[in-house]
């Protein structure tokens, strides 16, 4: 596999609006997008730092993954994306490797990038996404 | 603040061999650096992924800070380092700001640079460390 860099780093968080305040005031970050996606139950804000995507994510029902994260560990980083080319090819690799896959095929993402979530008990308890932008 | 990027990302670990293995195995990344940090009872070990590091911590002390990190949480995605100049300005500002510091001044870390952690309790659960290479 060959990561380019890092995609995003996703951010569980309770308030959405009061943690962009937060990254902008405390830290001159400018929030970008703010987008919803139904299908992960959360709103999602942008923020860019360098090469790599800030993604805060607020759950938008408790059952969804980041309502039962904030449940289980209160806020705080949730997840690292590495940004890959031939994602399918990569799913296999992983799979081959041992790695249980959360999605076994990609699936839609913010902002339109095919992604897919490798399961942290075979990843040193690290939840990874893979992504990528196949528009480019 | 002005971030420039994200310097490195800090994975506490309980094996460092294993990890360094798995991460270059699956991810076909290199490990370039092993380096024992005794101030922050830790060994390390560095990747580059892009413009950041992967930083995995394996602590050398149950009672260190990820011996106990692990205890309660289990192996996973440690810390958030950004790089910054004029560290000790940002610390005055993070301060000002609110946040509470866990290092009032920079101290050195890994890899010779100057670093200052702010306290999770108010940087919305993530842990944040301010870094600077005054040797660039």
């Amino acid at each position: 596999m060959k990561l380019s860099h890092i995609e995003h780093i996703g951010i569980a968080v309770t308030n959405l609006e009061d943690a962009i305040n937060f990254y902008e005031k405390v830290f001159g970050l400018t929030c970008y997008k703010i987008e919803e996606i139904a299908d992960q139950k959360v709103r999602t804000a942008f923020f860019m730092v360098g090469q790599t995507k800030f993604e805060l994510l607020q759950s938008t029902d408790p059952e969804g993954p980041i309502g039962k994260f904030i449940k289980k560990k209160g806020p705080g980083i949730h997840h690292i994306a590495f940004s890959v080319e031939k994602i399918e090819e990569q799913l296999m690799h992983a799979a081959d490797m041992g790695i249980t896959l959360i999605d076994c095929k990609p699936r839609k993402g913010a902002e339109g990038l095919d992604i897919a979530f490798l399961h942290p008990k075979t990843t040193y308890g690290v939840l990874i996404e893979l992504c990528e932008n196949k528009k480019m």
